[in-house]
């Protein structure tokens, strides 16, 4: 595991996706690795977290994350913009070799049974809670925060720190097709 | 209506929040209107568009939708940053003047009896589809989008243009607290 990376406290966990980023999905069954692109995903609860994330049908992640019950959001980086894209638009069903071909490179956590993608900025281990009506009907997806991480450099003491990292570590916004945002400058409310 | 503000077919609207900024909701129940700050809001589907948000059940806005119907999403400017933080911290239960108190003005769109903030740069008319088992245990409610509308000073032809307009229409995206960032530069990954 890179020496960057640190947990997170749970009740922090939310955070980390609070700025609305794309995210990258994974999932692990059956001896197999899996990686997704997703924009539709979002912050439910504090304590315990939770979060929603939308998955079509037509996914594999999916199908391997209601076998499995589990599945990993991470928050990719402005460095893995061509990773972000390639494994959003290709699919395991006819890309067995799609991990490869996209440049993902996972690493393990100890506790947790599941793939983290390499030079992600944070990292969120979920348990799947099963809601059969919204799987089936919305391709609605909620998942419990079982384990939160992040890399220092660019998130520590609770918050982000975008604008005091180097800018690769900025997340990703998706737009339409091959389109994102960085994320921006840093504004502050008065009280 | 401002002159600036033009219809976004529907089959795009999903995009005016693909993006993942923080929103403001607003509804009217009972000759009363109220705005509330979500960050936890999320595209759903694309035909016909649906969204998700999460709304407290301490919040005031969330008792009127139940009971209306329906609601407004809006995307707010880094011009509205102190609006976007006092409507998000002020409660109509208390503050029977917010709206004024926060400085937000209303105006309206023929066809929708609901109140839509003025100085936004998209917004989306909902329909509440109920799901009461969501709603209750998870303080997550479903729309349906049935009107899309953005200042074409900052989205048009189907897409945001941030680049291109002046820096004070960029979205916000919360962090925690007064906190948030502004969107910021566009990528485009390679085919």
């Amino acid at each position: 595991m890179d020496s960057h990376i640190f947990p997170v406290d749970l009740d922090k966990a939310s955070r980390l996706i609070n700025h609305g980023p794309t995210v990258l999905v994974s999932a692990r069954h059956a001896g197999v690795d899996n990686v997704m692109t997703a924009a539709w995903v979002c912050a439910l609860d504090f304590e315990p977290p939770k979060l929603t994330v939308v998955l079509d049908k037509s996914s594999k992640t999916r199908e391997m994350i209601e076998k499995s019950g589990a599945f990993v959001i991470q928050v990719p980086t402005v460095a893995q913009l061509q990773l972000v894209n390639t494994v959003g638009t290709l699919t395991l069903a006819t890309e067995p070799d799609k991990l490869k071909k996209s440049g993902v490179e996972l690493f393990g956590i100890k506790g947790h049974d599941l793939p983290f993608v390499a030079g992600c900025s944070a990292w969120l281990a979920c348990k799947l809670i099963p809601e059969p009506h919204n799987q089936l009907i919305y391709d609605l997806f909620i998942g419990e925060v079982v384990g939160a991480w992040a890399d220092v450099r660019v998130f520590s003491d609770g918050r982000w720190h975008f604008e005091d990292a180097d800018s690769s570590l900025r997340s990703l916004h998706h737009v339409a097709g091959g389109n994102f945002y960085a994320i921006g400058e840093p504004l502050t409310a008065q009280d």
